[in-house]
């Protein structure tokens, strides 16, 4: 497992199981002198920690269980600056008390990772998913917040994800004012009702819910993106794609350009007033050739049910000599019912970082 | 553009414009005494280049342009097999008569890359698309061929992409049979032929098609994939984003998952009589917490419709000084009309160029 | 500064500087299932700390100043075995009491980094080096203790490093019983008592010394090492030389193999009575081609004087305008006099942390 | 092997073996719009090509076949400018006549990469050396001339090699007019006269020779080298090193340094008139912390005797079934006998490829 690093030039590596000591992450490749806030590190993580209600509204997504993340910087920041050396975040575990894990030592749970890691490993941290729980992302979500202050030196850059349906639901209208003001963050305060009231009856079933989660990056210039393998789309699907419950990406009108024709699909271009040139249409998303061109970056994300449910399921364990018997599970304890609200601060951090490289990377394609 | 290498362990470089001398690739980490059959190489290219029409039919997709694509292996291989050393490989390009650009020279072409690639270096080369051609994937398909016999030694591995849709219309079966027997490389032959005849109406209307390819592999073993950046799903996004026209990409149920509930989507697990362990269903597409879980690997690829059409097209020329300004472009000369039959062996290159490196890089995990 | 990372299979990231909150590291790439002891992190993190006086005698290279370098493990292990997952040490700085720095705020230390690292990033963090403090190689140290434990469960090996001239004083005999019962950890008791006293000389004349470490592996198979630019000798030069205060390195013979003759360089091989290889002299230092010949790794490293003299140096300082204006100064608080005994565990655990990386590397050499 | 690629931005990878088709370069990562003189490359490679005479003077260095060493660049340059593209460059192998290798097939050369290269891969191109053969340095010849070219845009570098010490015999003087005038690049025709007489003389004796090249670079501003792992000293010595038959470096005072003190050491910084930052002495080679302080860079580099000699020496063989015994082996045909001359080109192609990265790389240093 010698891929906890990401990026090229804005490099971060990623530690920590769910259950261990703490987590954490090195963010490599920070320019120096740049201001970084660190408050913003904290508040970051804040969007994206358990036990949050939206302004004391029911949530039924998330679970009501409360963690403070709380990161301790410990290199690479003097007097508010960046010094250009590597940032060092520590992310202590409070809440993993080695409660009983019962039958999840030898029992493996349906659509986790548990199995696939038992085969690669021949071992498994049982502690509540290891490395592949989803507390690993909090320290995506810290260098993300380190990112977007790098790029907000560059351009006048905004990164804005957020639900565009779930658990069957859909937006009717995209008030990016909204996002903030519901339990699913989504741009649409009636429509986030509603789904909300459609996970509560999931949840009443002991089942889980998934969704689609939009994103669009604003003010970013024209030139960012490495062919052929380093393209913007290729990067921010890997970036994307590496969130454990996404299962897929599109860009612009993705699969839809699919059943559309090159006379409808290609985004005219014309001269604007200002001599800048502006797009007629963006069923590209932003991105021609792999390299960003001036329109808004744009890319849909699908966030799969949550995998622990409450129901009882049919797996498997696994004996000490190697031998799997079919099982019957029932996971306890508490657990999100639908990912969406708690995945947009990840997308918009794996974004984010990968923007800043790509963006550090552009700076050597002219002299 | 310092971008053009992937993989960890086993790495691809390619090089090459369209309108250049040549292109190729260099094919690092191919482990010693593999028996490397020179042969499957040239079929592999032999399967994506232009002017094929699949046993005299008529083919609407592709043009009818032909070209011989010969690779010629300059280093890596003796008496038949792998040195351990780097396999150097060149595809000459034979037609890249250097005939009148005319304004494209100046004027950029919708929907291509044309726009994106001046911003990023201040130059372009016009012929006919330089390194964002859709000819740069000849490389990758040479090296895909390599990735390929290097798994077969592992395991009994078989990677198969089909077109699932095209022009609107989709298969109703999936028989790999007849994947070969038509122009589309449909599993379906008589769902191949109302998409040959809808792609032969859009040309006619000097306009251009997209479509959907699935890709299935069997016979990999559990345990492939490098959490938490290197996961097996977010390996072959970035590679198969990578390919020029494709804008998303979903591994199993993908999107769909999005709509169902954990119940529905979770993939139970049963032993199977031999003790071996089986999935009920595979909406993770064989991949859990970004590994490889036994079951077969399935994702599709949306591809965007060829945006070279024949229609006139709204777009900008700039000029000496650099200013933008309205423009109306007819392009000219040959160009496929639906990638679909094409893509399909860059898409099994890249597949098999990712699965080789996780392999490779699998071998790390124990000791 | 986005080469805080060493490796390609076994990768290192190391970050922290001398005055800020801590240090640390994380070690990615660590098959699963090893037993890691965490005591022998702890041990050889005790070798390297200043303040050692090797059995209550007199110690002229080293600070009196004491400092607990507690490593504190954060992620990667699991009831004592390495999960497969990354490894997170933290290293608390416990004296960075900011005390006043004075003119050293503004004024460059000779023979350190302070006046490239302000040319590099405009900026300097004056705490005692920063980044570029030996304090930074605590990290090192960790990650080659973990590094060794993974070597042990490949091959039978041992990687000793000792001093072998320091102050213009040479060794006679190599005595590995006694390289831990001197303050030099010099394999022979005797000149180090030489040493030591002409360290103290030096001392008392407010100078420093510099001096010569040998470093030998036993135990190592033939194969590892990845041409054309991975291999052993080039890697291994680039962990040394990236140690601060190397000056210089040479693999067996060295710089005097080049007054010999190919006659007299070349290592002869005869058949063992056993049927293996064994060769009739080391002159390669155990490597040919940039592989590992079966031989006993050998190389020699240069290690410069400490810069930290406490005798005025002339100099120069900046001012907030950024003019440069000459300077006398001073160095006041405590410092080593010479690195040799203090650098020998990050020799050491630089040469396991490449070693560990190509033994990883080279599985993927045949298949 | 998966280690034919350096570098981060700038990266350069190589393939070919002595005797195969051919061999070559990608050179990646260089920005666009940069001129390049397709003469340079081909000048670079005829300095470092075998059968040179210097001007019609006996060289006893070197051997008298002639090889044609032609570069075909097949992309990423277009009107004489650098498309920031990959540059492909492709040299054909003329003379790999695949004449009888006798017994070299199955028994190894002392001092060559032979056996390590058979106990690695299990599998040996005994045809000349194959991949360890000093021919790949070619390709490395030629992209350090497109590195050159893309430095040159930057500063108003100078990096120049020349043979210090050869057969035991050192120059007295260092006037760089001198350096071409010689059959070893001495800057000192009447000391390189001596030390080529004595090379005929070893010549006679069925032996070879050895040297010391030492390398300057001018020009370079302060400023590149990324601490801690990619500093200036440790990617040079990496690249360098990876050279055949170097032994050793050492940076400005390197091993002398080891028994200096501090105060005659460090390099005491003044203000010049201009303003200017000016260091009394260069010990440091211009590289303090890793990083390029403003002064000139300067090392050493130790390089061993060529192995192929004309005496019969003891060796062993390797029958079919993997038994080793004893063997008596005379190698045969043409070869240098003392590689100083020759290897001078190559050092400073690596020189300006490490120097092209870490410029590019240092580009990421500040916003």
């Amino acid at each position: 497992m010698a891929q906890n690093t990401i990026g090229t030039i804005f490099k971060v590596t990623t530690f920590g199981e769910s259950h261990g000591a703490g987590l954490g992450c090195v963010i490599d490749g920070v320019p120096a002198g740049i201001k970084i806030d660190e408050n913003r590190i904290q508040q970051a993580l804040d969007r994206r920690k358990p036990g949050q209600n939206f302004g004391g509204k029911n949530n039924a997504s998330v679970t009501a269980r409360k963690e403070d993340d709380k990161a301790e910087i410990l290199s690479g920041i003097f007097e508010g600056k960046s010094e250009g050396t590597p940032i060092g975040i520590v992310i202590r575990n409070t809440s993993q008390h080695s409660k009983d894990y019962g039958n999840l030592a030898s029992t493996f749970r349906p659509g986790h990772a548990d199995f696939a890691f038992f085969e690669k490993y021949g071992f498994r941290d049982y502690r509540g998913g290891g490395r592949s729980s989803g507390r690993e992302t909090a320290a995506r979500v810290a260098a993300g917040s380190v990112a977007l202050q790098i790029l907000e030196n560059l351009c006048n850059i905004k990164i804005t994800a957020w639900t565009e349906r779930a658990a069957g639901i859909s937006i009717n209208k995209v008030d990016f004012s909204e996002i903030e003001q519901n339990a699913l963050r989504a741009p649409d305060n009636e429509a986030a009702e509603k789904m909300n009231a459609k996970i509560e009856e999931i949840r009443a079933n002991k089942d889980s819910a998934g969704g689609i989660i939009a994103c669009r990056v604003t003010g970013l210039p024209a030139g960012w993106g490495e062919p052929v393998f380093g393209k913007l789309d290729a990067e921010l699907a890997k970036a994307v794609v590496s969130i454990g419950a996404v299962k897929g990406i599109e860009f612009g009108a993705g699969f839809a350009a699919s059943d559309s024709t090159g006379s409808r699909n290609n985004d005219n271009m014309r001269t604007a007033a200002d001599g800048n040139v502006i797009f007629e249409s963006n069923n590209a998303g932003g991105i021609t050739g792999g390299i960003s061109n001036g329109n808004d970056i744009f890319f849909r994300v699908a966030v799969k049910p949550v995998p622990s449910i409450f129901q009882s399921q049919k797996t498997i364990s696994v004996d000490e000599a190697g031998l799997f018997t079919d099982s019957d599970l029932v996971i306890e304890g508490r657990h999100d019912v639908c990912l969406c609200p708690r995945i947009i601060p990840v997308i918009e951090a794996m974004t984010a970082i990968v923007l800043a490289d790509l963006a550090l990377q552009n700076r050597a394609a002219k002299i």
